[in-house]
Protein backbone atom coordinates (compact mmCIF):
# COMPACT_ATOMS: atom_id res chain seq x y z
CA UNK A 1 0.00 0.00 0.00
CA UNK A 2 1.27 3.38 -0.71
CA UNK A 3 -1.70 6.39 -0.43
CA UNK A 4 -4.13 6.68 -2.84
CA UNK A 5 -3.74 7.73 -6.10
CA UNK A 6 -4.41 11.37 -6.01
CA UNK A 7 -2.79 11.73 -2.61
CA UNK A 8 0.34 10.13 -4.50
CA UNK A 9 0.02 12.66 -7.31
CA UNK A 10 0.08 15.68 -4.86
CA UNK A 11 3.18 14.32 -3.04
CA UNK A 12 4.76 13.95 -6.61
CA UNK A 13 3.89 17.66 -7.66
CA UNK A 14 5.17 19.28 -4.36
CA UNK A 15 8.69 17.95 -5.87
CA UNK A 16 8.84 20.60 -8.29
CA UNK A 17 9.64 22.93 -5.64
CA UNK A 18 13.42 23.41 -4.92
CA UNK A 19 14.86 21.48 -2.37
CA UNK A 20 11.24 19.48 -1.85
CA UNK A 21 12.41 15.10 -1.66
CA UNK A 22 10.19 12.58 -1.02
CA UNK A 23 10.01 12.85 2.70
CA UNK A 24 9.28 16.73 2.86
CA UNK A 25 6.58 16.16 -0.07
CA UNK A 26 4.73 13.63 2.02
CA UNK A 27 4.48 16.18 4.62
CA UNK A 28 3.33 19.15 2.99
CA UNK A 29 0.69 17.00 1.54
CA UNK A 30 -0.27 15.33 4.80
CA UNK A 31 -0.40 19.24 6.46
CA UNK A 32 -2.87 20.51 3.94
CA UNK A 33 -5.38 17.81 3.58
CA UNK A 34 -5.23 17.32 7.52
CA UNK A 35 -4.76 20.42 9.18
CA UNK A 36 -5.29 23.51 6.72
CA UNK A 37 -7.33 23.25 3.43
CA UNK A 38 -8.32 26.77 3.52
CA UNK A 39 -4.55 27.65 3.01
CA UNK A 40 -4.07 25.07 0.24
CA UNK A 41 -6.84 25.75 -1.41
CA UNK A 42 -5.32 29.82 -1.15
CA UNK A 43 -2.21 28.64 -2.46
CA UNK A 44 -3.79 26.76 -5.23
CA UNK A 45 -5.49 29.74 -6.47
CA UNK A 46 -3.04 32.43 -5.71
CA UNK A 47 -0.29 30.24 -7.89
CA UNK A 48 -2.90 29.56 -11.23
CA UNK A 49 -3.44 33.22 -10.95
CA UNK A 50 0.29 34.23 -10.63
CA UNK A 51 0.89 31.89 -13.53
CA UNK A 52 -1.39 33.34 -15.56
CA UNK A 53 -1.21 36.98 -14.74
CA UNK A 54 2.74 37.17 -13.91
CA UNK A 55 5.08 37.99 -16.96
CA UNK A 56 8.06 40.38 -17.41
CA UNK A 57 8.31 44.23 -17.10
CA UNK A 58 8.65 45.58 -20.82
CA UNK A 59 10.94 47.98 -19.87
CA UNK A 60 13.38 46.14 -17.38
CA UNK A 61 12.00 42.51 -17.65
CA UNK A 62 11.81 42.03 -14.05
CA UNK A 63 8.89 39.59 -12.81
CA UNK A 64 5.42 41.56 -12.65
CA UNK A 65 1.70 41.60 -13.21
CA UNK A 66 1.70 45.12 -15.05
CA UNK A 67 2.82 46.18 -18.40
CA UNK A 68 5.70 48.39 -16.46
CA UNK A 69 6.51 47.77 -12.74
CA UNK A 70 6.36 49.97 -10.23
CA UNK A 71 10.00 50.78 -10.00
CA UNK A 72 10.38 51.55 -14.03
CA UNK A 73 7.58 53.62 -13.23
CA UNK A 74 8.59 55.26 -10.31
CA UNK A 75 9.85 59.23 -10.93
CA UNK A 76 11.96 59.76 -8.13
CA UNK A 77 14.71 56.65 -9.99
CA UNK A 78 17.63 57.94 -11.94
CA UNK A 79 17.54 57.29 -15.69
CA UNK A 80 21.12 57.96 -15.85
CA UNK A 81 21.99 54.68 -13.91
CA UNK A 82 21.01 51.43 -15.24
CA UNK A 83 22.12 48.19 -13.20
CA UNK A 84 21.75 44.84 -14.58
CA UNK A 85 20.82 41.44 -12.90
CA UNK A 86 20.56 37.62 -13.40
CA UNK A 87 17.41 37.60 -11.43
CA UNK A 88 14.32 39.42 -9.58
CA UNK A 89 15.78 37.82 -6.34
CA UNK A 90 19.54 39.67 -7.38
CA UNK A 91 17.86 43.08 -7.73
CA UNK A 92 15.70 42.60 -4.52
CA UNK A 93 18.61 42.10 -2.51
CA UNK A 94 20.47 45.64 -4.14
CA UNK A 95 16.74 47.17 -2.99
CA UNK A 96 16.87 45.83 0.20
CA UNK A 97 21.12 46.78 0.78
CA UNK A 98 19.94 50.14 0.07
CA UNK A 99 21.78 53.14 -1.90
CA UNK A 100 21.09 52.30 -5.57
CA UNK A 101 18.58 55.17 -6.90
CA UNK A 102 19.22 53.87 -10.96
CA UNK A 103 17.01 51.86 -12.63
CA UNK A 104 17.70 47.82 -13.65
CA UNK A 105 17.57 45.69 -16.38
CA UNK A 106 16.82 41.57 -15.62
CA UNK A 107 18.26 39.04 -17.23
CA UNK A 108 16.44 35.70 -15.96
CA UNK A 109 19.75 34.02 -16.21
CA UNK A 110 23.11 34.57 -17.88
CA UNK A 111 25.12 33.20 -21.53
CA UNK A 112 25.24 29.30 -21.41
CA UNK A 113 26.30 28.56 -25.26
CA UNK A 114 26.37 24.77 -23.46
CA UNK A 115 22.44 24.90 -22.74
CA UNK A 116 21.65 26.52 -25.64
CA UNK A 117 21.03 30.25 -23.83
CA UNK A 118 22.51 32.94 -26.09
CA UNK A 119 21.86 36.93 -26.47
CA UNK A 120 18.82 36.76 -27.05
CA UNK A 121 17.66 34.23 -24.62
CA UNK A 122 18.42 36.56 -21.73
CA UNK A 123 16.92 40.19 -23.25
CA UNK A 124 20.30 41.71 -24.71
CA UNK A 125 19.08 42.90 -27.68
CA UNK A 126 15.85 44.85 -25.74
CA UNK A 127 18.90 46.30 -23.43
CA UNK A 128 21.42 46.90 -26.36
CA UNK A 129 17.63 49.05 -27.76
CA UNK A 130 17.64 50.45 -24.21
CA UNK A 131 21.03 51.97 -24.42
CA UNK A 132 20.65 52.86 -27.81
CA UNK A 133 17.91 55.53 -26.52
CA UNK A 134 19.96 57.47 -24.82
CA UNK A 135 20.05 59.52 -21.38
CA UNK A 136 22.49 56.30 -19.51
CA UNK A 137 25.45 57.26 -18.40
CA UNK A 138 26.10 54.28 -16.35
CA UNK A 139 25.81 50.71 -16.64
CA UNK A 140 26.53 48.53 -13.31
CA UNK A 141 27.19 44.95 -14.26
CA UNK A 142 25.61 43.07 -11.51
CA UNK A 143 26.05 39.65 -12.65
CA UNK A 144 27.20 36.89 -10.34
CA UNK A 145 31.11 36.42 -9.55
CA UNK A 146 30.52 33.30 -11.23
CA UNK A 147 32.29 32.27 -13.96
CA UNK A 148 28.88 32.61 -15.85
CA UNK A 149 28.20 35.91 -14.58
CA UNK A 150 31.56 37.03 -15.48
CA UNK A 151 31.64 35.81 -19.08
CA UNK A 152 27.99 37.40 -19.51
CA UNK A 153 29.04 41.26 -18.09
CA UNK A 154 31.92 40.61 -20.31
CA UNK A 155 29.91 40.06 -23.59
CA UNK A 156 27.33 42.98 -22.28
CA UNK A 157 30.28 44.86 -21.89
CA UNK A 158 31.32 44.13 -25.53
CA UNK A 159 28.32 44.92 -26.92
CA UNK A 160 27.38 48.37 -25.61
CA UNK A 161 30.85 49.49 -25.74
CA UNK A 162 30.08 51.68 -28.63
CA UNK A 163 27.58 53.56 -27.08
CA UNK A 164 30.14 55.88 -24.82
CA UNK A 165 28.43 54.58 -21.49
CA UNK A 166 30.74 53.91 -18.33
CA UNK A 167 30.48 50.27 -16.97
CA UNK A 168 31.45 49.04 -14.09
CA UNK A 169 31.27 45.93 -11.64
CA UNK A 170 30.10 45.21 -8.14
CA UNK A 171 33.33 45.77 -5.65
CA UNK A 172 34.37 42.09 -5.09
CA UNK A 173 36.22 41.81 -1.43
CA UNK A 174 35.87 39.94 1.81
CA UNK A 175 32.15 40.21 3.39
CA UNK A 176 31.37 42.90 5.82
CA UNK A 177 31.71 40.81 9.41
CA UNK A 178 33.42 38.08 7.69
CA UNK A 179 36.62 36.52 9.22
CA UNK A 180 39.40 36.79 6.83
CA UNK A 181 40.34 32.96 7.95
CA UNK A 182 37.39 31.96 6.47
CA UNK A 183 37.43 34.11 3.36
CA UNK A 184 38.40 31.57 0.05
CA UNK A 185 41.48 32.54 -1.35
CA UNK A 186 40.26 33.85 -4.51
CA UNK A 187 38.02 36.23 -2.55
CA UNK A 188 40.83 37.56 -0.78
CA UNK A 189 43.08 37.62 -3.64
CA UNK A 190 41.01 40.23 -5.43
CA UNK A 191 40.37 42.38 -2.31
CA UNK A 192 44.48 42.81 -1.87
CA UNK A 193 44.51 43.96 -5.18
CA UNK A 194 41.61 46.06 -4.67
CA UNK A 195 43.04 47.59 -1.76
CA UNK A 196 42.10 50.84 -0.96
CA UNK A 197 43.83 53.86 1.11
CA UNK A 198 43.07 53.82 4.36
CA UNK A 199 42.64 56.99 6.11
CA UNK A 200 42.63 57.27 10.40
CA UNK A 201 41.28 60.23 11.33
CA UNK B 1 10.80 47.71 -3.13
CA UNK B 2 8.99 44.26 -2.38
CA UNK B 3 8.09 41.94 -5.57
CA UNK B 4 4.61 42.79 -7.25
CA UNK B 5 1.47 42.28 -5.16
CA UNK B 6 1.07 38.83 -7.09
CA UNK B 7 4.54 37.84 -6.32
CA UNK B 8 4.42 38.62 -2.44
CA UNK B 9 0.81 37.23 -2.72
CA UNK B 10 2.69 34.05 -4.18
CA UNK B 11 5.43 34.29 -1.60
CA UNK B 12 2.89 34.44 1.68
CA UNK B 13 0.58 31.35 0.21
CA UNK B 14 3.96 29.20 0.16
CA UNK B 15 4.24 30.04 3.81
CA UNK B 16 1.14 27.83 4.67
CA UNK B 17 3.68 24.24 3.88
CA UNK B 18 5.13 22.94 7.30
CA UNK B 19 8.79 24.14 7.87
CA UNK B 20 8.84 26.94 4.68
CA UNK B 21 9.92 30.51 5.94
CA UNK B 22 9.89 33.65 4.22
CA UNK B 23 13.44 33.10 2.18
CA UNK B 24 12.10 29.38 1.34
CA UNK B 25 9.21 30.85 -0.01
CA UNK B 26 10.59 33.39 -1.83
CA UNK B 27 13.00 30.77 -3.65
CA UNK B 28 9.74 28.58 -4.24
CA UNK B 29 7.85 31.28 -6.17
CA UNK B 30 10.81 32.31 -7.92
CA UNK B 31 11.82 28.77 -9.22
CA UNK B 32 8.43 28.11 -10.36
CA UNK B 33 7.87 31.39 -12.10
CA UNK B 34 11.26 32.00 -13.25
CA UNK B 35 12.12 27.97 -14.62
CA UNK B 36 9.27 25.93 -14.07
CA UNK B 37 6.17 27.01 -15.15
CA UNK B 38 4.28 23.75 -16.26
CA UNK B 39 5.62 22.01 -12.50
CA UNK B 40 3.63 25.00 -10.70
CA UNK B 41 0.49 24.77 -13.23
CA UNK B 42 0.87 21.22 -12.04
CA UNK B 43 0.50 21.75 -8.71
CA UNK B 44 -1.77 23.99 -9.13
CA UNK B 45 -4.05 22.00 -10.29
CA UNK B 46 -3.39 18.60 -8.84
CA UNK B 47 -3.78 20.92 -5.14
CA UNK B 48 -7.36 21.87 -6.27
CA UNK B 49 -8.42 18.27 -7.12
CA UNK B 50 -6.93 16.62 -4.40
CA UNK B 51 -9.00 18.92 -1.47
CA UNK B 52 -12.00 18.91 -3.70
CA UNK B 53 -12.13 14.82 -4.25
CA UNK B 54 -9.78 13.17 -1.03
CA UNK B 55 -11.68 12.68 2.11
CA UNK B 56 -12.07 9.96 4.82
CA UNK B 57 -12.58 6.41 3.88
CA UNK B 58 -16.19 5.40 4.96
CA UNK B 59 -14.72 2.71 7.11
CA UNK B 60 -11.39 2.88 8.32
CA UNK B 61 -11.05 7.20 8.00
CA UNK B 62 -8.09 6.84 5.98
CA UNK B 63 -7.55 9.55 3.06
CA UNK B 64 -8.79 8.70 -0.07
CA UNK B 65 -10.74 9.77 -2.71
CA UNK B 66 -12.99 6.83 -2.90
CA UNK B 67 -16.12 5.83 -0.94
CA UNK B 68 -14.09 3.31 0.67
CA UNK B 69 -10.33 2.94 0.52
CA UNK B 70 -8.19 -0.04 -1.28
CA UNK B 71 -7.25 -1.44 1.82
CA UNK B 72 -10.44 -1.61 3.16
CA UNK B 73 -11.96 -3.07 0.53
CA UNK B 74 -8.44 -5.68 0.13
CA UNK B 75 -10.08 -9.31 0.27
CA UNK B 76 -6.36 -10.16 1.80
CA UNK B 77 -6.27 -8.30 4.76
CA UNK B 78 -7.42 -10.06 8.11
CA UNK B 79 -10.97 -8.85 9.56
CA UNK B 80 -10.09 -10.28 12.85
CA UNK B 81 -7.12 -7.58 13.76
CA UNK B 82 -7.41 -3.66 13.81
CA UNK B 83 -4.71 -1.25 14.27
CA UNK B 84 -5.39 2.17 15.63
CA UNK B 85 -3.66 5.23 13.96
CA UNK B 86 -3.14 9.01 14.73
CA UNK B 87 -2.52 9.35 10.76
CA UNK B 88 -2.15 8.51 7.27
CA UNK B 89 1.58 8.59 7.70
CA UNK B 90 1.63 6.33 10.42
CA UNK B 91 -0.57 3.74 8.98
CA UNK B 92 1.93 4.25 5.92
CA UNK B 93 5.15 3.53 7.99
CA UNK B 94 3.54 0.40 9.34
CA UNK B 95 2.76 -0.77 6.38
CA UNK B 96 6.07 -0.12 4.82
CA UNK B 97 7.35 -1.87 8.21
CA UNK B 98 5.75 -5.11 6.65
CA UNK B 99 4.21 -7.94 8.76
CA UNK B 100 0.73 -6.16 9.49
CA UNK B 101 -2.04 -7.98 7.95
CA UNK B 102 -4.88 -6.83 9.50
CA UNK B 103 -7.27 -3.94 8.86
CA UNK B 104 -6.63 0.21 10.31
CA UNK B 105 -8.70 2.99 11.57
CA UNK B 106 -7.30 6.21 11.59
CA UNK B 107 -8.21 9.16 14.42
CA UNK B 108 -6.21 11.62 12.67
CA UNK B 109 -5.13 13.11 16.19
CA UNK B 110 -5.49 12.59 19.41
CA UNK B 111 -7.80 13.58 21.96
CA UNK B 112 -6.83 16.94 23.13
CA UNK B 113 -9.50 18.41 25.75
CA UNK B 114 -8.01 21.81 25.67
CA UNK B 115 -8.03 22.07 22.17
CA UNK B 116 -11.12 21.22 22.51
CA UNK B 117 -10.69 17.89 20.56
CA UNK B 118 -13.32 15.21 21.87
CA UNK B 119 -13.80 11.93 21.10
CA UNK B 120 -15.85 12.42 17.99
CA UNK B 121 -13.62 14.43 16.27
CA UNK B 122 -11.16 11.49 16.24
CA UNK B 123 -14.15 9.26 15.06
CA UNK B 124 -14.94 6.79 18.31
CA UNK B 125 -18.51 6.53 18.20
CA UNK B 126 -17.45 5.60 14.46
CA UNK B 127 -14.43 3.00 16.11
CA UNK B 128 -17.07 1.82 18.58
CA UNK B 129 -19.95 1.18 16.08
CA UNK B 130 -17.05 -0.88 14.10
CA UNK B 131 -15.97 -2.94 16.89
CA UNK B 132 -19.68 -3.52 17.78
CA UNK B 133 -20.43 -5.11 14.51
CA UNK B 134 -18.42 -8.07 15.86
CA UNK B 135 -15.53 -10.35 14.37
CA UNK B 136 -12.75 -8.14 15.65
CA UNK B 137 -10.88 -10.02 18.11
CA UNK B 138 -7.59 -7.94 18.87
CA UNK B 139 -7.23 -3.91 18.71
CA UNK B 140 -3.82 -2.63 18.40
CA UNK B 141 -3.43 1.04 19.94
CA UNK B 142 -0.80 2.27 17.83
CA UNK B 143 -1.41 5.64 18.77
CA UNK B 144 1.89 7.60 19.38
CA UNK B 145 4.20 6.90 22.50
CA UNK B 146 3.37 10.33 24.08
CA UNK B 147 1.53 11.44 26.49
CA UNK B 148 -1.79 12.50 24.66
CA UNK B 149 -1.12 9.37 22.68
CA UNK B 150 -0.95 7.25 25.59
CA UNK B 151 -4.06 9.27 26.93
CA UNK B 152 -5.89 8.53 24.02
CA UNK B 153 -4.95 4.81 23.69
CA UNK B 154 -6.56 4.26 27.74
CA UNK B 155 -9.71 6.31 26.66
CA UNK B 156 -10.06 3.89 24.12
CA UNK B 157 -9.49 0.67 25.96
CA UNK B 158 -11.90 1.84 28.25
CA UNK B 159 -14.29 2.88 25.61
CA UNK B 160 -14.08 -0.80 24.20
CA UNK B 161 -13.92 -2.50 27.35
CA UNK B 162 -17.08 -4.29 27.40
CA UNK B 163 -17.00 -5.80 23.92
CA UNK B 164 -14.59 -8.65 24.86
CA UNK B 165 -11.74 -7.77 22.53
CA UNK B 166 -8.04 -8.30 23.27
CA UNK B 167 -6.00 -5.17 23.31
CA UNK B 168 -2.45 -4.22 22.59
CA UNK B 169 -0.11 -1.48 21.86
CA UNK B 170 2.94 -1.41 20.09
CA UNK B 171 6.64 -2.20 22.18
CA UNK B 172 8.45 0.16 23.34
CA UNK B 173 12.34 -0.38 23.58
CA UNK B 174 15.41 0.29 22.03
CA UNK B 175 15.28 1.07 18.36
CA UNK B 176 16.51 -1.53 16.22
CA UNK B 177 20.49 -0.23 15.29
CA UNK B 178 20.41 2.75 17.81
CA UNK B 179 23.04 3.05 20.31
CA UNK B 180 22.31 2.68 24.08
CA UNK B 181 24.17 6.06 24.90
CA UNK B 182 21.77 7.84 22.56
CA UNK B 183 18.80 6.27 23.57
CA UNK B 184 16.28 8.49 26.11
CA UNK B 185 16.23 7.42 30.13
CA UNK B 186 12.63 6.36 29.90
CA UNK B 187 12.63 4.21 26.57
CA UNK B 188 15.54 2.35 28.12
CA UNK B 189 13.96 1.93 31.18
CA UNK B 190 10.53 0.80 29.39
CA UNK B 191 12.81 -1.60 27.40
CA UNK B 192 14.52 -2.69 30.43
CA UNK B 193 11.13 -3.28 32.23
CA UNK B 194 10.25 -5.39 28.91
CA UNK B 195 12.65 -7.31 28.67
CA UNK B 196 12.87 -10.61 27.09
CA UNK B 197 14.58 -13.90 27.61
CA UNK B 198 17.31 -14.41 25.40
CA UNK B 199 18.31 -17.68 23.62
CA UNK B 200 21.54 -18.26 22.30
CA UNK B 201 21.45 -21.18 19.88
ZN1 LIG C 1 10.42 47.41 -14.86
ZN1 LIG D 1 -10.39 2.41 4.51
Amino acid sequence: MRFSPLVEQLMEAFRVLPGVGPKTAQRMAMHLLERDRDGGQRLSEVLQVALKEVGYCGRCRTLTEEPVCALCQSPRRDDSLLCIVESPADQLAIEEAGGYLGRYFVLHGHLSPLDGIGPEDIGLDQLEARVAEGGIHEVVLATNPTVEGEATAHYIAAQLGDYGVAMSRLAYGVPMGGELEYVDGGTLSRAFNGRLAFRSE
